[in-house]
C-alpha cells in the first residue's frame, strides 16, 4: 500500500484512526466463550462494526501468543478476514520485532509472506541489519520504535550524545535505511509536544501514534503539532473502543466510541484543510 | 532455576555451551519432510545428541513464527519435550520482546506459563516497564540486550552521554529492577575486549554470547574476559552445531561439533579452576 492511497482512505472515512485489535481474551464479553474461537468472533465483530470508522486496525501480537497454538491461529484468521472484507484497510502487526539479518528475514517472512499485513513493528536496538530485511518488500513497511508512549521511555530514549537524543538519531539514521514508502515511526501521544520536533527531521513520514484515551494523551494536541500535507498521522485507539460496552452490543459500544474519535478526527482534518 | 542450579551443570558436563535451535525448515535434512513434523523430528535428534554436552537450549522463535500455527506447535513441543526428558536443562526463548507493561505481562504468561521456558531475550529500548513483568516469575530470567553481536550493533548501542555508552546505561539501570537471579544480558562474542569493562558493573551475571563460531567470535577470549567464581557465561553456537551435516547422520555430526565446543570449555573452565 502506497502512503498516498492510505491518504486517499483517510480522506474518505474522514478519519486517522487505528483501532487497537488487543483483545484479551479475559476482557471480552463472557457470552462469547460459548463459540469455537471467541476471540475471533469477538474481532469479526469489532471489525464488522468500525470498517468504516477505521483506515487500520493493528492486533498487538502478544494477546495472540499468550494463547499459544490457538491464538497464533486466531490471529491468521483476522488478517484474513480484513483482507477478504476490507482490502483497503491497512493492517499493523504490533510486534516490536528486530533481531539479527537472517533472522530479521524471517520475521518479515512470517508477517509479510505467511500473513498479509502492511507493517510491523520493529524495535531499533540491534540497528540497521536487523531493520532492513522488512524494507525489501514493496508496498511494506516497518514502523520503528522512535518515542514510545510509556513510562520506562525516558529510561534511555532521551539519552542524549553531542545534544541529539536517541530516538532522534533513531529517526534520523534510519533514514538513509528507507523512505516514507517503506517507514514509518511510533511516536506515543503522551509525548505530544515532541512531535513538533519529530516534524523537523521525519517531515513526510507516517507516524503511528499510541497512548491517546487510556493513556492520557489528547488527540488535538497530537493533530496540531503531528498532521502533514498527507495527513501523516494513524492514532491508535485500542481498549478505549474495543472494551467500551461488555454485553451483548458490545460491538455498537465499540462503533459509539470510534465515531466519536473519528468525528473529532473529522474535525482536525478539516481545520488542517486536508478533506 | 537459580544460578547456583546452572552451575551446578556447568560443573556436571564441563561445558556452558547454549545450543541455538535456529531449525530453518529450508535446511535441515531433507529427508525428514517425510515425517509429521519436519522441524520437530530434526530438534528431538538434536537434543538426544547434544543433551549431555549443552546446559541451555536457545530456540529462536522467528524460526518457528515463520511457519504460522504449525510453527508454534512445533515449539511447544520442543520445549515440552526437553522439559520432560531433561529437566535440568535451561531453556531460553530467544524473542526479542519488550512492550508496554500490560502487554510485556502477556509476553510474559506466553514464555513462562502457557509455554516452560527458563528464559526470554528483552529488548531494553522500552525502559523499565517493559522488563519488569518478566521479573516477577520466582526462578525465571530476563536475558536484556545489552551488546549485541550483529553490525548493526553499533549504530545506536555505542551512543555515550557523559562518557557511558548506552550498552553500559542499559546494564547498570537494569540493575535498579532486578538482580543476578532474575536478569542475564547479552553480550557478543565478536566483542570479547568489551566483556572486560562489562564485567566490572556486572560481576555476578550470566552472560548469554551469541557469535562464537559462525559470526567469527574467540571461545578462548570469550572465555578469558568473561567467566566469574560461577561461570557467568553460557555460550551459543546455532549453525554451527545443529547444521554440521545434512544426511542421515545429521545428529552425530552434531554431537561431534558439540562435543568439540564442549571439550574446548572444558579446558577453558579446568583454567579458571572451576571444576
Amino acid at each position: 500500500m502506497t502512503s498516498q492511497e492510505i491518504f486517499e482512505q483517510v480522506k474518505k472515512k474522514k478519519s486517522f484512526l487505528c483501532v487497537g485489535l488487543d483483545s484479551d481474551v479475559n476482557k471480552i464479553p463472557h457470552f462469547l466463550y460459548d463459540t469455537s474461537d471467541p476471540v475471533f468472533a469477538f474481532n469479526k465483530e469489532i471489525i464488522d462494526a468500525t470498517h468504516d470508522l477505521a483506515v487500520a486496525y493493528k492486533p498487538n501480537l502478544a494477546f495472540y501468543e499468550s494463547m499459544g497454538v490457538s491464538g497464533w491461529n486466531t490471529l491468521e484468521k483476522t488478517v484474513n478476514y480484513i483482507r477478504y472484507n476490507y482490502p483497503d484497510i491497512f493492517i499493523i502487526a504490533d510486534a516490536k520485532r528486530g533481531d539479527i539479518g537472517n533472522t530479521s528475514n524471517l520475521y518479515a517472512r512470517a508477517f509479510f509472506d505467511a500473513m498479509d499485513f502492511d507493517a510491523v513493528t520493529v524495535a531499533p536496538y540491534m540497528g540497521e541489519d536487523s531493520v532492513k530485511p522488512f524494507l525489501t518488500y514493496v508496498g511494506k513497511y516497518v514502523i520503528l520504535l522512535a518515542l514510545t508512549s510509556n513510562k520506562g521511555a525516558s529510561d534511555f530514549q532521551y539519552m542524549a550524545e553531542d545534544g541529539e537524543r536517541l530516538f532522534e538519531k533513531v529517526i534520523k539514521n534510519s533514514q538513509e535505511w528507507g523512505d516514507s514508502e517503506n517507514m514509518m515511526y511510533v511516536v506515543g501521544a503522551t509525548k505530544a509536544e515532541m512531535l513538533k520536533d519529530i516534524r523537523k527531521i521525519a517531515p513526510k513520514h507516517f507516524l503511528l501514534v499510541p497512548g491517546v484515551g487510556a493513556q492520557g494523551g489528547s488527540l488535538a494536541e497530537v493533530a496540531r503539532n503531528g498532521l502533514n500535507s498527507k495527513c501523516g498521522l494513524l492514532v491508535n485507539s485500542s481498549r478505549g473502543i474495543i472494551f467500551a460496552g461488555n454485553g451483548e452490543d458490545f460491538a455498537a459500544k465499540a462503533r459509539e466510541a470510534a465515531q466519536e474519535v473519528q468525528s473529532e478526527m473529522a474535525g482536525l482534518l478539516s481545520e488542517a484543510n486536508l478533506l
